[in-house]
C-alpha cells in the first residue's frame, strides 16, 4: 500500500506534532507520587483530547483505582487485522531534580533532542503513534486496519488496575496482536525489534531498634543500630561473586541455549563503549556472564533507595530508630514476581537479627517475565516498515526492563505484542535530563505510518 | 559557709529563672546546620546579656571562625580558687521533626519538665550556673571564689575553634580547675560525678558509581550499585561478635582492670529496665562485654546517616549514581581521634571495589577520651554539696558521651575538670522531644550555690 501522500502529509504537520509534544510533556503525571494525582488526571484528559482531534473515536477516559486510563478505536475495516497499540502517559519521579538543566517539565529543544520527562519514556512515543493514525484519517478518511488506543496512567507504577480493566473490557478489546513502543532502537538510524523483556518485583523494608533516635555517645555500642543492621542484611542478598543468596531464587531461571548465544553474537554490542558512556572503569555482576547475558538473560536484585539517621550538612551523632530500603527484582522466564517477592519476604525475615523488627510492604503490580515468539505474522510486516524507512533490517534484541502489561496482554487476551520502539540507548529514561530524538521522532511517525499498511496485507495470525 | 540566704532567694526568684530557661530556648542555636548561623549569633548575644544581668563583669561575645563564644567573669577573691565554668548554648539539629510533640524550639511544660531542644543539653545547666553566681551577688555583693564563665557555641560540632582560642587566651584563663554541667545524674535524686569521658571523630563517605541515575531494567545486573557497594562495605566494618575490623583500631584501648570492675559493680545499673525504656527485647555490642563495658569502657563505630537513590512515597525503579553515610567513633584512653579517622580512611579505601569511587570528608574538632582524676580536691567538695542537697552520696560514674574540650582544658590550659550534671537519663538529649527535670532544675541551682561556698574551703590544689 502506498504511503507518499501520508507520509508527505505527516512532513506538513510537524510544527502542530512539535506543539502537541510540548503540552504533554508539561504536565508532570508522575504516577508513583501520590501529590502528583491531579496533574496526572490532567494528563489523561489531555491524551483523550487528543486521540480525539485525530480522528479516533469512542474516546473514553476510565477512572481506575490509580489513575486513569485513555482509549479510543477506529474500528471500520472489515477483514483486515485490529492492533491494540499500548502506551503510557504516566511519567518516573524526576529527583535527582538539581540533576536537570532546567524545568523536567517545562520542555526544551538542545541540539536535535527535547529534553523532558517523559520525552522518550513513554509520551513521544505514543505521540507517534497518534500522528500516525491521524495523517491517515486526515489524506484517506480511513485506516488500511481497524485500530484500538490503550493509554496507561499506571505503567511506572506496574499497571495495577490494568489486568482487572482488560478482564472487565475482554470483549471490546478483540484484537490479532498488541504494539507496543516504549523501548529503543540499538543506535540512530539502526532499529530494533524487542523480542525480551525482564520482569519485575518489588519490596520495601523498614528496620525498627530502639523507640527512639538515640545520642551515639549516651547508647553507642551496646544498642543495635538499625542502619548496621540493614547494611549486614542487604550485603547478605549476594556472594562476592554477586550471586542472589536467597533460597530458590534461580530455580525457574531458563538457562542460556545455543541458540540464545548466536542471537547475542550478532548484536554489535560495544561493551567498551557501554562503560565509557557510563563513565566506569568496569562492569560489575553475576560472575561467569558477559554483560549482555546479564541484562537480558540474567535476574537481578537491585536496592533502589535506602535510607536513615541524619542525612543533612554537618552532623549529629545520632544513633536512630529506623532504617529504611528499597528494593526490587528484574525476572527471567518462568520467574514469577509473586513467588520471587515471597521469597525474599521470607529470606529477609529469616535473616534478620532479634535486636531490630522488620516490616516489609509490597506493592501492587508486578511485571512477569516476558519472551516475543520469533514467528508471528505481524514481525515481518513490522520488518520491511522499517526496512523501508532507515535502509536496514531491524535487530532482534532483548531488553533489560519490564512491561508488566506484555504478559498480561497474552494471559487475559490472548494476544502476542510487538515491540518496536523509537527511543535511544542514551535517551536517559528515568534519569536527569530524560530526552527524544526529534528526527527519530519523525521518522518513526513515517514508519508507523508504514507499518499500519503493512498489517493490511500481513498474513493473518493462525 | 552558710548558703540559706543565698537558697532562700534562688527560691523566690523560680519565676524569672523560669522566663530567663524560655528565652533562650526559644532560640535555635543548631550549630550544624548552616542555615541556622544567625540564630546562633543571636542565642550567644542573649546568653552574654543574661551574664550581664547576674553581675559578671568583662562579659564578652568573641567571634570565631565558627560561631561565637562568650565570656564573663568575677575575680575579686584574692587568695581563694579560680573556678573556669564551662558550658554551651549550641544545640543539636532537631530532625526527625515530626516526632515531636510541639515546634522544638517554642518550650512548653508537661508535668514536671520543660520540653524543648537544648533544655538538658546545655542551655538549662549553664543557666543554674548563671543563677547560682547571680543569687551570690545579689545577697553578698560577692562570690566565695573567683569565677570565669565560658560559654560555648560550636559543642556540638566537637568544638572546633575552642583550642587556638585557649592557647589565645590562655593567661586571662588562668584557673584552678574546670567544672561542666553537661552530664547527667543517676536518676532524679541521685547525683552522680562523671570520672570518664569518651573521645569523637567523624567521617563522612561519598560513593559514586555510574556518572548518572539508571534505570534499574535497562543496567541492573551489569553495573555495580553504589547503594550495595556501600551495604557491603559497612557491613565489612565489623565481624559478627560486633568487633570493628579497622586494622590497629584497638591497638591504643587500655584494657579493663579490677579496679575498674569494682568501680562498676558500684553502679546499680539495671540492665532490663534500660532495655524496656528503649523498648528493645535484647542489647546488641561487641561480644565479651557487659553492656556498662560496652557504653564506658569500650570504643565504638557507629553510622549515624545512611542515603542514597530513591527515598520518596512509592517506587522508582533506580540504580543510583550515589551514595552516601556519615560515621563516628567512640573512642576510649588511650585512643587519639587523629589517628583513629585516618586508620578508618585508609581501611575503607582498601575494601572499596574499583567499580565504584569514594570520597571521604573529615570534619573540622574532634574529642580526645578522657578519665578524671579521684584525687583532685575539689572532687570532695562537690561530693559534700551533692550530699548536702540530695541526702545522699553522688556515685562516680563514666559517660559514654563525648566533651572534647575536656581534654583541651588539661593539654592546654593544665586543668582537671569537675563533671558533675543535672540532666537525667530520660532527658532524650540529641533526640525529640529533649527536656528538663524543673525540680532538679531547681534543687540541683542551690546545690552549685553551696557547691560555689565549698570549693572556697577546700585544700588548695598540690
Amino acid at each position: 500500500m502506498d504511503c507518499e501522500e501520508i507520509i508527505a502529509d505527516l512532513r506538513r504537520h510537524r510544527e502542530e506534532q512539535l506543539a502537541e509534544l510540548f503540552e504533554l510533556l508539561g504536565v508532570p503525571s508522575v504516577s508513583g507520587e501520590p501529590d502528583y494525582r491531579e496533574e496526572v488526571a490532567r494528563c489523561a484528559s489531555m491524551v483523550a483530547a487528543t486521540l480525539g482531534r485525530a480522528g479516533l473515536e469512542e474516546v473514553c477516559v476510565h477512572p481506575l483505582p490509580g489513575h486513569p486510563l485513555v482509549t479510543g478505536r477506529w474500528c471500520h475495516a472489515p477483514g483486515r487485522p485490529t492492533v491494540l497499540i499500548y502506551g503510557h502517559y504516566d511519567v518516573q519521579p524526576v529527583d535527582p531534580l538539581g540533576e536537570w538543566i532546567r524545568d523536567p517539565f517545562a520542555p526544551w529543544i538542545q541540539g536535535d533532542r527535547v529534553i523532558a520527562r517523559g520525552a522518550s519514556d513513554d509520551k513521544g512515543q505514543i505521540l507517534m503513534h497518534i500522528k500516525a493514525v491521524a495523517a491517515w484519517l486526515r489524506v484517506r478518511g480511513s485506516l488500511p486496519v481497524n485500530v484500538i488506543f490503550l493509554i496507561d496512567g499506571e505503567e511506572e507504577i506496574s499497571s495495577p488496575s490494568l489486568p482487572s480493566f482488560l478482564r472487565e473490557q475482554r470483549e471490546s478489546l478483540q484484537a490479532d496482536f498488541a504494539l507496543i513502543s516504549d523501548s529503543a532502537m540499538w543506535a540512530v538510524g539502526v532499529p530494533a525489534i524487542t523480542v525480551g523483556l525482564r520482569g519485575l518485583c518489588r519490596l520495601e523494608l523498614e528496620l525498627t531498634g530502639p523507640n527512639r533516635d538515640l545520642h551515639s555517645g549516651n547508647y553507642g555500642g551496646a544498642v543495635a543500630n538499625p542502619l548496621e543492621m540493614l547494611s549486614r542484611l542487604l550485603a547478605g542478598l549476594k556472594d562476592e561473586s554477586g550471586r542472589i543468596q536467597i533460597p530458590g531464587f534461580y530455580d525457574r531461571v531458563r538457562p542460556i541455549t545455543d541458540a540464545d548465544r548466536e542471537q547475542m553474537a550478532a548484536i554489535p554490542f560495544d561493551e567498551e563503549g557501554y562503560l565509557r558512556e557510563l563513565g566506569l572503569a568496569a562492569g560489575w555482576g553475576e560472575a561467569g556472564y558477559t554483560t549482555l547475558e546479564r541484562l537480558w538473560w540474567r535476574p537481578t536484585l537491585e536496592i533502589n533507595g535506602l535510607w536513615g539517621g541524619f542525612t543533612g550538612v554537618g552532623t549529629k551523632t545520632v544513633l536512630p530508630a529506623k532504617a529504611w530500603a528499597k528494593l526490587s527484582c528484574r525476572l527471567v522466564p518462568d520467574q514469577d514476581p509473586g513467588e520471587v517477592v515471597a521469597r525474599l519476604e521470607a529470606h529477609l525475615r529469616s535473616m534478620v537479627p532479634e535486636t531490630v523488627t522488620l516490616h516489609t510492604r509490597r506493592f501492587p503490580g508486578s511485571g512477569c517475565p516476558v519472551v516475543v515468539p520469533r514467528d508471528c505474522p505481524f514481525l515481518g510486516a513490522a520488518r520491511r516498515a522499517l526496512l523501508a524507512t532507515y535502509g536496514r533490517e531491524p535487530l532482534l534484541i532483548r531488553d533489560g526492563a519490564s512491561i508488566p502489561i506484555v504478559a498480561d496482554f497474552k494471559d487475559i487476551l490472548g494476544l502476542d505484542t510487538l515491540l518496536v520502539g523509537f527511543s535511544l540507548p542514551d535517551a536517559r529514561t528515568h534519569s536527569p535530563n530524560e530526552n527524544l530524538h526529534l528526527p527519530t521522532f519523525f521518522s518513526g511517525t513515517e514508519c508507523l505510518s508504514q507499518m499500519l499498511a503493512n498489517f493490511a496485507t500481513m498474513s493473518p495470525p493462525p
